[in-house]
């Protein structure tokens, strides 16, 4: 008796401590958030400096927390007396953290969250003034600094290699390589046959004025369609559209409003809704520890994609769309059918740029930035290279001269951010979601619930095999939990054929 | 030649452990002010839960970097070092927060916080719904941790008089009652006289529709006035106007807009315009240290108050504003003179909300503030007789019936925020300032520059005098530098006598 008491008081011990460290941790993931969050939607234009400092503190002090001899102690002691799965999932994925962030010196770490606090508004600026010229210094360093940090993780290993698993646990270059070629073989053909025998789209009415106040009211519709409530979820506005949660109870969602374009809007709000889902159904036990949050940049974009495209651009969701839309916009609409503007939100057209891409050529997109962010880390192709590069592979893969590097270059922000290696996440998400869609279509009627604004049935399968688990299984085990079996591309390429041939009529 | 070297990198090294400490504490600050900011003006209404767990972290961790064994072995060393004045500011300052903060203990300390994040919000909903009683219980455990809180401050002391002296160094409460009996003195009689005898003041155009993008104009247009530049300041909207610093470059200021009241507006973005000038132009050689920010609150709200008032509603300024006003507003300005408006923005006329008081009645609702945190410090008050004691002192002071607690003692988020010791610096800053505009006007011609719209020689005076300076002079020394003399607060009420005498043809 004597010993199961003192056991137990002293595992109670260890994962009080255990729980007490994460809160911190979480204290500063939220005020970075927080921090960021006002930078990228408020903040003045001149008021990076002393943002920079300040990041700079807090990294290096949540860096310091995590990474420190009691910290190995505790994680030993609580990995042997964890007493519930969700205990060991705790410290399972903050070891991951530690062994990972351990191995990159404490002030080279907090140096590149500085780093990144400045680049950003100069790539703000450098993309407005179409300035490659000035955030080039700033990219030269992430890349150094990314190269370098690579080489904690792996020495001798190729530093994109190293990225790619980061972002997404597992996957290779030669994995990505593979996944790459499947969908170029799908594309290009598809690409093909819609530019000599597609059936011709309506476009002439997506250019005109569309009031930016009616274009919020149908942000705050969609929204309530998708069920992010206001109490618990901010729609902001910032010049690159994104999801940041600052606690499971706080989501924020931005977008970016463009008077002459509503489907911009539209689309990013639908897809960052999807991020905004996924964040917000976390399992509440959760809450303040590292389980929380969603696991993978792939599985992360495979629901934002799912809102985006797989419902928010079906033929059955457009029944419930269409009438709102006609709704907030009489006028621009008046001559305009259900049929017409579904075909025109889902129209394949090479474009400059990846975020307002249609689905067909999203991928040529991403396959753009996985050739050149590899050729970056590489150490292959020279940032000031970058520029002449990129426009080479958009004349390659759409065919299109790009005019200047805001619309070329520097149109992400992902760079900027010191995210390289995260690109190919995008494009692994649609087909996560493809697989996911039709093996829950098997037993769900989806057309019919879409086509009366009805997402709930499709929310509470996606909550129980992916939204609910955090962090708390790995992402090989989620993966195939959201796809409903070994995920397989061909799902993917199978949607995009079938739709477009129907589209087009091919 | 040796030792003075060795002396000297020893006094650097000191020096520069000074100041990382005090980085450490701005990034602190810069977060939580960060976190405040984004809770009063945009984050969602249901999200206070986990900041509330993220502050009390952060405060905890800040409190811990500076009430340590090692900090208090640097204040010694650097105090027996400090090679110039700045540094020496910087040991002393550091030095009397560490003696005031030390004395609280460290998890009260954070709890307080923690309470604080909690209390906010709900004083909001409490505010909007007129529900005094669901605010009653933080309110309750926000007086009970001040008089817990003072007697670590000082044993034994009036719990009052500790925090008033907290707020504004030096102030007792027998000053406070002599203040306030001039001010009554002064003002009593003269409200009398205005109301029996007093030129009636037009008022029928004060009503109407003021729309808000022309209001949101007329923002851009004063805080173009005062020089706040948009690279430096953002102007937000929040339930109750404030201002507030991340660091120098980087300075808040929030507003209320009120369709049917333009003055609500402008003459809240005028007040803190005034405190956000004082932050924008203390010495940038203290960025980073606990040197930067304004002295004390009654320096503070002397600015404030001095460009809302004795600038912004003086008879010379309306000449700058008037043109303004009538191109913004047109159609409700069409029949209104320059006099007019004049006459209005400066009407005495007992309300029931402070923020909206005019300048004469506005020492009579600090006055009743004063007596009832008084009283609520002393344990003379009970939280639960707060709305009964408010409107009875709202019925002696003012003359008027209070139709509910929204409009009554819910109106102010001082006390929300565990801020009681406050409110009398507003009335103190109005002294202070009125006394600094009639000793500069010996040598300026004040009326001829703001009829112009010229701010610039006040400006730089105002900096010379106190803005530099920051915190690195005694508050005595700061007041007695502003006011160009000892403290003398019949330069107030002969301000005011003077002003009301003429404008009501007494």
């Amino acid at each position: 008796m004597k010993n199961l008491t003192k056991g137990r008081v002293f595992v109670k011990d260890s994962l009080r401590r255990l729980r007490a460290l994460q809160k911190q941790l979480y204290a500063y993931n939220y005020a970075l958030a927080a921090i960021d969050f006002d930078a990228e939607t408020v903040a003045p234009p001149q008021s990076a400096a002393g943002r920079a400092e300040a990041c700079e503190v807090l990294s290096r002090a949540q860096f310091d927390l995590l990474v420190n001899a009691d910290t190995a102690a505790l994680l030993q002691t609580a990995a042997a007396e964890a007493e519930d799965a969700q205990q060991a999932a705790e410290v399972r994925e903050l070891q991951r953290q530690y062994d990972e962030i351990a191995r990159i010196p404490a002030a080279e770490y907090a140096a590149f969250t500085k780093l990144v606090q400045h680049s950003i508004p100069v790539w703000t600026q450098a993309k407005r003034q179409n300035d490659f010229a000035a955030f080039a210094p700033y990219l030269e360093q992430i890349v150094a600094a990314r190269r370098a940090q690579a080489q904690y993780f792996a020495p001798g290993k190729d530093p994109y290699e190293v990225w790619l698993d980061r972002y997404e646990r597992g996957l290779t270059i030669a994995q990505c390589d593979a996944f790459f070629d499947t969908l170029r073989a799908a594309i290009v053909p598809l690409l093909a046959a819609i530019r000599d025998h597609g059936a011709p789209v309506r476009t002439d009415f997506l250019d005109q004025d569309w009031p930016l106040d009616a274009q919020r009211e149908l942000s705050r519709r969609v929204m309530a369609l998708w069920g992010l409530e206001p109490e618990h979820c901010l729609l902001a506005e910032s010049e690159h559209p994104f999801t940041t949660q600052f606690w499971r109870g706080d989501v924020r969602l931005t977008t970016h409003y463009q008077p002459r374009d509503v489907f911009s809007n539209l689309y990013s709000v639908l897809h960052e809704g999807g991020h905004a889902l996924y964040e917000r159904h976390i399992d509440p036990a959760y809450d303040y520890t590292v389980l929380t949050g969603g696991a993978t940049m792939g599985l992360h974009e495979s629901q934002s994609r799912l809102f985006e495209n797989y419902v928010g651009r079906s033929r059955a969701f457009m029944r419930c769309l269409y009438p709102i839309l006609r709704e907030l916009f009489p006028a621009q609409l008046a001559t305009v059918s259900e049929e017409e503007v579904w075909r025109a939100v889902n129209r394949a057209e090479p474009g400059l740029i990846r975020t307002e891409a249609d689905e067909l050529t999203y991928a040529l997109h991403i396959m753009v930035r996985y050739e050149l962010e590899k050729a970056l880390l590489q150490g292959t192709l020279a940032v000031a290279d970058l520029p002449a590069a990129w426009n080479e592979k958009y004349k390659q893969y759409l065919g299109l001269d790009v005019p200047d590097d805001a619309h070329g270059c520097l149109q992400d922000i992902h760079w900027a951010m010191g995210d390289l290696g995260y690109f190919p996440s995008y494009a692994l998400g649609s087909a996560y979601a493809a697989q996911a869609v039709d093996d829950l279509r098997r037993t769900q009627d989806f057309d019919a619930q879409w086509a009366a604004g009805d997402l709930q049935p499709l929310k509470d399968a996606l909550c129980a095999r992916l939204w609910r688990w955090g962090n708390a299984q790995e992402p090989a085990w989620l993966v195939q939990s959201l796809c409903g079996g070994a995920f397989d591309p061909a799902h993917y390429t199978r949607y995009l054929t079938e739709k477009y041939t129907a589209l087009y009529q091919l």
